[in-house]
């Protein structure tokens, strides 16, 4: 049986399929659609008690939480595809580590952004120009921070690619793309430098080919 | 030299010293006191360039975000101490997402309470008796779906006790000692039942008898 994984539209998947297409894994998704209020449906919080996106099932196996889906077929298929975990244990934790940052300082930030600035409005309710305007000084200063750390190594964790870079593809495709903030990265001369070199591994450039984002049933052009 | 945990004091810090001590890693602590700025002062932003505790130093290496440093030393360490990462990939699977669920859903409603009850007053603002009551809702209804997993397995990611529920440790310890919300936990029978285990677990008694909760110097009575 196919791995099947759940709502492939929204960003947090794309965490799980950038993963699995760098481990050269095969999958098959299941569209869900919050309008019609799927993720509430009693068959799909037996498998995600949260009724949030993304979960997987392979086989009898069922996993929720992009960050852990992701740590999970790293490891299931070490030696397949991109190695995405380091190879000593020391490297692990780096990876660990920022990916950390990536959940705890990056993204609440720029959720917060892209839930302001592109979905405000298709939710009923106003952009809300300070969260804007304080979301943004503190991506700044997180993104300040991958500068200097960016100046050291090539990659997050080290001198090579890793879950706490591909963590970061999909919600900062909205910052560089429909939320027009751009400079954000381009200010930066690594981040900018690192950008460009993660956003175009071949993987991810299928991926946004193969499934596009969508805002409530539309194409996003970015 | 012997491994260093920089703020001792502090709850996510216990998260760390939790996981030393089940794997029975010696340690010594560095205490960090917020109220002089140790933790902006440039010698401590060279390790950890966001100004937060907890991080370690190993030798030449290190590490830091709690739950980076705590799947290192499961890692690390595997076959010595308690086994915290499960015996297959799929309950290492498993315990990522219960990991990331104690961080992304677990965390933030108890940490809201625990700053607006215990720590508002000290930090120089009122309580925000709103976020209280939400904070609480949140953790409620997060404490249900525990409810429901526990009745199946004894521990978040089946019948072992891992790092999935180590991470729970600190901060629910002020929920039932010094926040007086210990119905939270007893009016839910499974959720009760595990924090009695995990909670009389002799690792985690010895350390709050060597390292008590400190708020502001003062140790805190629970």
């Amino acid at each position: 049986m196919v791995l099947k994984v759940y709502g492939p539209t929204f960003a947090s998947t794309k965490r799980v399929m950038a993963c699995l297409m760098e481990k050269e894994v095969e999958f098959e998704t299941v569209p869900i659609d919050i309008l019609k209020g799927d993720h509430k449906h009693p068959q799909f919080l037996q498998l995600q008690p949260f009724g949030v996106v993304p979960v997987i099932q392979d086989g009898d196996y069922t996993l929720f939480e992009s960050r852990a889906i992701i740590r999970y077929y790293a490891e299931k298929y070490k030696s397949q595809g991109s190695d995405l975990l380091g190879k000593t244990i020391e490297e692990r934790g780096l990876v660990e580590q920022w990916l950390e940052v990536e959940a705890h300082n990056f993204h609440p930030p720029i959720y917060d952004l892209v839930i302001q600035i592109l979905f405000s409005s298709k939710l009923g309710f106003p952009a809300d120009q300070d969260v804007i305007k304080e979301s943004e000084e503190k991506l700044g200063k997180v993104l300040d921070i991958y500068e200097e750390r960016l100046s050291k190594s090539k990659y997050l964790a080290g001198d090579f690619f890793s879950l706490a870079d591909l963590s970061h593809l999909p919600f900062t495709h909205y910052l560089t793309g429909a939320m027009n903030k751009d400079y954000m990265i381009r200010d930066r001369k690594n981040v900018s430098a690192w950008w460009d070199d993660i956003s175009n591994r071949p993987s991810w450039k299928k991926l946004l080919q193969l499934y596009p984002y969508l805002i409530f049933g539309n194409v996003l052009q970015v």
